[in-house]
């Protein structure tokens, strides 16, 4: 086995090799302090200025305006979920939202809205197997809606907004999975959240971005860790953080600002994902899933003619080094996941292997 | 600097040097597999013996039973303190529970409890400063109460429970500072629960022990992550649980195992603890917070004759190597915290020191 695989894994994901070697030396002794980054207590001056750097770096390469507070918190994407109708809807139920149904994360996302709101599901491409995301003539945002709620890429179905919804209520936004893959603008969006294993470090972390005018609509009785406002005032310190994930995404921001930023990387990340694209539609042996509109840049998923091709085709790629190639237990096939720190090397080896699988079967 | 200075700071605090040894290995490449910990799905195989190696292992010193399930979760004992009551109080407000007030993290748990019931606070020794816990004939159990919640371990104010309380209502216990210390009975015990960052690991992930029976008293309307029932149904891994926490947990119960486990534990933390207690008490100069039957093996808390020669205490400490004394910013004076990981020859050298500072000052 080589030193370093490709790691095609959807989440957690490949990290730079450079950045994990700054964490294991960090790991024993951090910066000489004679302590393990682990062990540094989170009020520490070293620690606090670890979370410092990663927030500032985030707002750099992210064009983060004064007037939004980063937070890093816990619990996943899958807290989110509650914690924004709980803060953003409250307890009434008076209030309404409007949510686009992608996939099974937006569909678990409006469950738990369900909860605390009334919730107009705008647009769903369930029946197609979400092998597709709406274009902004596709549905109808209701003007009374607190927010339009959105994921900006679909993980498991391998489907991405190209550009993001155009409407005058406030964007919120799942960007677990294409968080800094690419430039945007972040002024429409009230909420901005993001597992980090995906593009941004470890599990264990969740970024979110708020607006400061959406702090005070959670109600009195929410508990005091539900409250984004709690986070916001303690600067996400509270109570102790989860010091490790936030000081690895520090290092991984370090490394995408070094690499050029956002435009640099989304230049590298179309490049790769046309490698895999150009081959699925080169050979007629595959068929890519996403609708061609829809293509992620993150998540490139597709099938081969039977299951049983596809069986072959992971375990001859694991045999030369080629991990997570499996597609989502939900929808079978396969899924190259190639994230920002994914090599392009990788992506290179896995086209030639494609070309190679087809031709022999 | 040394290589490794003596870290007595109360959480995140110091671990075990092979433990942080392996852990800086595996973050590069773990186990030859050609990716690190960090990198690997949580639902490959690999992964999941991580995880079921640390509950083992757990389930091993604590000698849980088979009616327990061992969760591992994210956000701290803060989100506990509303995750308790939101699960075993229901919505309805006419359940009561009984909560002993005997500290900062107690009367914050107390706070978000009452807003899912009746809380009768049986005993408070908050005017003392929270200078000891009490006894079992101190306070009256209300029979209809849900159960009683008490905190272990002081951190602040190093107090500890010497015995648990005897009670025919089940016990929660937040042990957040003390778990796996010494041996302990936990079939009174309905819910244990302790944040990783003080005697387990590192911070990010929150562990809770929790009697089956307990676990289907959530209302329906409680949102899917709230919901013990949730994690305990997908062995932690409803979502991506914090991967390298849980990893890191496992390495430092494996280390505990090696020394002999919880009994051999406990000597070497009496043993520890008596030479600083020996010390406060012998010479006239400290003065011990805790009342002497509620003194922690874990955090010990003193003052010096002056605020002025505590800082001066506190600085001449850490230019020998000795950082983490400062007290807690809520009651000042000093505190080492020397919990299971934490050398024995650093608290003989910190002994040493204070005969030294008390004859020259």
């Amino acid at each position: 086995m080589p030193e370093r695989i490709f790691n095609f894994s959807a989440g957690p994901a490949t990290l730079p090799p450079e950045v994990l070697a700054q964490a294991s030396r960090d790991l024993v002794n951090y910066r000489d302090l004679g302590m393990s980054i682990i062990e540094m207590s989170h009020r520490s001056k070293d620690f606090i200025a670890v979370t410092e750097q990663a927030e500032q770096l985030l707002r750099e390469l992210l064009d983060i305006p004064a007037n939004y507070q980063v937070l890093f918190l816990q619990g996943g994407a899958s807290t989110q979920f509650a914690m924004i109708p709980m803060n953003l809807l409250g307890a009434g139920k008076d209030k309404k939202a409007c949510y686009l149904n992608t996939g099974v994360w937006a569909k678990k996302a409006i469950k738990e809205a369900k909860l605390f709101g009334e919730i107009d599901v705008a647009y769903s491409s369930e029946a197609e197997v979400y092998n597709h995301v709406p274009a902004d003539g596709d549905y109808q945002v209701d003007d009374k809606a607190e927010y339009l709620y959105f994921v900006s890429n679909n993980t498991i179905y391998g489907t991405q907004f190209q550009s993001f919804p155009a409407t005058h209520v406030p964007l919120v936004c799942d960007m677990s999975s294409d968080i800094l893959s690419r430039p945007f603008d972040i002024r429409p969006f009230g909420l901005v959240f993001a597992g980090a294993q995906k593009n941004m470090g470890p599990a264990g972390v969740t970024t979110v971005i708020i607006r400061e005018d959406l702090l005070d609509r959670a109600p009195e009785n929410l508990p005091t860790m539900f409250k984004y406002r709690t986070h916001a005032d303690q600067g996400s310190m509270f109570n102790t953080p989860p010091c490790f994930a936030i000081y690895v995404v520090g290092l991984v921001l370090e490394w995408l600002k070094n690499l050029g930023g956002l435009a640099a990387i989304e230049r590298i990340n179309k490049e790769k994902a046309a490698l895999l694209y150009d081959t699925i539609d080169r050979l007629d042996f595959y068929r890519g899933h996403a609708r061609r509109d829809s293509r992620s840049l993150m998540n490139v998923t597709f099938n081969l003619p039977t299951p049983e091709l596809e069986a072959k085709f992971i375990q001859e790629a694991a045999a030369r080094g080629m991990s997570g190639l499996k597609g989502h237990r939900s929808v079978g096939g396969c899924r190259a996941s190639i994230y920002n720190a994914f090599p392009r090397e990788g992506v290179e080896q896995l086209v030639e292997f494609m070309a190679e699988f087809a031709k022999n079967n």
